[in-house]
């Protein structure tokens, strides 16, 4: 075994048993070599048996390189009543000519007897003659005993007795599934201190679901109880609740029980390429999804930013570095001027929390802030604040006059909102117009036309999420609103603010930081 | 003590410290109302001495009526050099005028010497003559001893002599804290059982966060270590990944360790609570949260969902009628029909699950939610849904065209956004038109003029608030918009919604909804 705990990344089989989640041969591929990227031992990769069209992933991730990482495909004991090389599922599995399977068996008593409802031995045999017949054919075995703690809670000898029968099979990897979610930590390691106990040499996993919120936590008792091999999915998604998050449990591992799990030097990459898996699967990453969502390091008190830059381990409980993160102080009312001058800092490094320029910014901030502004998410309209603080901000451009027309119903020829702008680049007047499904998106194209005469580069610009947020809805369509922008040239990202009590307004204060912040950028 | 566990909310403190969390002073009475719906013991509201605005709250906050909750305040112990009384921050924890003031301290030496840079001794005197203040003057103090856990691992007899003074000052409740959320469930049961070990007679609580993903986990723990206060936010927001997901905790605690947190009968409405909650913080719950999530019970594999319909418990490992959700069996429509029906049978008695107007509705529903559509905040919208299905539904008017214009800069006599709307009541045809600062004001204000001649009623309307929500980020400006809308006649309130990728027209579908209800009730 090269690493200190083998991990089994399931994305692409129990992630894919996620609501939501359905992957197309190309994404599965995509996946594939991601996880390889990575380096996980294992990659669990479909259900052959139940889904044909897998077969073809199979036949195709054969022809990929891996560098890291092994495939294996995942099925079920044999059916009742007939013999391992007569089933057709077990052959579709050897068809895969992956080099490892995953089988899964019962070894909860329910569910033999009103689930599958077989006999206690027929079960046994079930899983033994189904392992013996892989094995014979020359691959690796994983066993998961599905159900294995509700069923050591139920009857803990029977229990026993299925891991027994895969183990005198020939299974290399016993894997303890908590297939429901349902148990605690407590029963996890009383369990698994069991079992390990009573094959001391063997190798046993760890397969958890969330739904108590627990699968971290269950995945971590069962590796501290002395299981070297752990299931999960990459991002964390799977059937109901989700699997374990292994973005979230490998750096606990490697960084806090000095676990191997990765090659060495990977593990500041995961960040990165649980997005890429994320992107792939057409979800999004939790922002405070641990260690890697983008809310991990940030820090918002007054309290906790000061605390933060005198030590960072006095608010951190690892570097975040480490899994290639970032420190963000926000900048807000509860944040301190200590918070802010970090941030001037990456421009004028000249500059301390008492610099006047600091003062005079966070009084700025705090009236802001009171009318509805907020920064913490907006990083490229905070910098042009700065820079107009600096007195280096020099706007390229002016909006002299806009008018955007929404009607209903839609005309023959015209969409429902139609946007015209003026817009001054030095002595220069520019008109455009443009249509738009709603009263933003015509602003904003018509406002980008007007000005790529002057600036060429604004042809790659484009929105990429855009969020509004009444500030106080007690006076409804009077009230404050606040438009969030992010913008893209299709390289980098970067987030603006709007705030006013007119939407288009807002949104036209959004769109103008995000063009001037890409101008600045690009000189 | 009422309850086994004393459940303490946090979402107005430190659930403020999250990432793009920010709650106006309506927004935090509606939260509060929320939590108190709920039933929690405590809510931790603002900390009134870093920020000024908090004192008006909890002068507001005292003419709600709680049924459940009390208040209290949120404050550090007093600073060095000056006594307890001198020190202006403690002075406005007293003026808050709640029952219960918390106060956090330092545990950690490291913190001690090196962020509060005072002596050990020092920190002790600060801990206790704080507490004791508080306590002369009548208040319930829960100590909230920060960083504990590291503390109790980098010096143990001081942070044991931190939790002592506290106590010897005469502190009602001591909270173990988990700061930096990088503490493990093992630590977290050696650390607690040894603290509670010295003080067999003293109430404990725990306050743990999420870097690790086990902020429930360490809560668990701590309970069965013994701590009978759990601190936490419903839906789990907080500093950086945030803190216990209160949602996520208090059934594993109620249902799986029979500890009774809520007045009987409300665990079944914690997940409707929770999302308004999510709601007034404008935040997503995630599908996968546990037990209350989208997903929490949504079966998918064939295996599972022929397991769970032989025998639910096969693959549920609680019940989710428990928890107020419902079982969903994908690639079905066997989800929420009951749900309906019990919403329709307000309306018209006689129907049950099976009825075809259910059956009709039910998919409706799917297809509307598929395309946007959220009718949890929107009852009045799903009321004349209901009606149009049961063919009760007679549209009082139409709109039959508009225009909405919003220009820039305002001009001399006219404010930024005009509207013109052409509405027909019975054979009978109506314009009008109205100025507002943003277009949907000045739409909803043409609109009511117009009716107003049919209906007199309407004078009395308004709008009292106004949510957008960004469906689909990712297609930016084009993404849908769901409108939320809350109006009131000046007696009861009732909320509709409207979705489009015109921000306008799903106002207008919003705003028809409010109109025709309000109607239809008056009549």
């Amino acid at each position: 075994m090269k690493f200190d705990i083998e991990i089994l990344d399931t994305t692409l089989r129990d992630g894919a048993q996620g609501e939501g989640i359905t992957f197309s041969l190309r994404d599965k591929l995509a996946v594939t070599e991601t996880l390889d990227e990575l380096g996980v031992t294992w990659i669990e990769a479909g259900n052959p048996g139940s889904n044909p069209k897998d077969l073809e992933y199979f036949r195709q991730a054969a022809g990929l390189k891996l560098k890291n990482a092994r495939l294996c495909a995942f099925g079920s004991t044999r059916k009742k009543d007939i013999k391992a090389h007569d089933d057709s599922q077990l052959r579709s599995l050897l068809d895969a000519g992956t080099e490892g399977i995953v089988i899964f068996g019962k070894s909860w008593d329910l569910h033999v007897n009103e689930v599958l409802q077989v006999l206690p031995e027929e079960n046994l045999a079930m899983i033994g003659e189904t392992i013996n017949f892989l094995k014979k054919e020359g691959r690796f075995v994983i066993y998961d005993a599905e159900h294995f703690f509700d069923g050591w809670v139920s009857n803990p000898a029977y229990a026993i007795s299925t891991v027994n029968a895969a183990l005198e099979a020939g299974a290399d990897t016993i894997v303890l599934c908590d297939t429901n979610g349902g148990t605690f930590p407590d029963m996890i390691t009383a369990a698994a201190l069991d079992v390990l106990k009573k094959y001391p040499d063997s190798r046993f996993g760890i397969h958890a679901h969330n739904d108590c919120g627990l699968a971290l936590a269950n995945s971590l008792a069962a590796v501290q109880a002395g299981c070297t091999h752990v299931q999960g999915t990459l991002v964390g998604f799977g059937e109901r609740c989700g699997n374990t998050s292994l973005a979230a449990l490998i750096p606990s591992l490697e960084l806090k029980l000095g676990l191997r799990c990765l090659p060495q030097g990977n593990l500041v990459r995961i960040g990165e390429l649980t997005r890429k898996t994320a992107e792939i699967a057409n979800v999004i990453i939790s922002d405070d999804l641990p260690y890697i969502g983008a809310h991990a390091f940030s820090h918002k008190a007054g309290m906790h930013t000061d605390g933060v830059l005198k030590l960072n381990r006095s608010f951190e409980h690892v570097s975040p570095e480490t899994v290639g993160n970032a420190r963000h102080l926000l900048m807000s009312e509860v944040g301190g001027r200590a918070a802010i001058a970090e941030r001037v800092k990456l421009i004028e490094p000249a500059v301390d929390k008492d610099h006047p320029v600091i003062v005079s910014l966070a009084e700025k901030l705090k009236n802001l802030e009171a009318d509805g502004w907020a920064y913490e998410g907006a990083d490229a309209s905070f910098e042009i604040l700065i820079l107009r603080e600096l007195g280096r901000y020099n706007p390229l451009f002016t909006i002299e006059a806009y008018r955007v027309l929404s009607e209903h119903p839609k005309g023959a020829k015209i969409e429902c909102s139609n946007a015209w702008v003026k817009v001054l680049v030095g002595d220069q007047h520019e008109v455009a117009a443009a249509e738009g499904v709603g009263p933003v998106g015509a602003l904003d194209e018509a406002l980008r036309r007007a000005l790529t005469r002057f600036f060429p580069g604004l042809a790659k610009m484009r929105l990429e999420d855009y969020k509004v947020r009444v500030i106080d809805g007690k006076d409804a369509t009077a009230a404050r609103v606040r438009v969030l922008i992010e913008s893209t040239d299709g390289q980098r990202s970067w987030n603006t603010v709007g705030v006013s009590a007119d939407i288009i307004d807002a949104s036209r204060a959004a769109l103008v930081d995000s063009i001037e912040y890409m101008l600045i950028h690009a000189q």
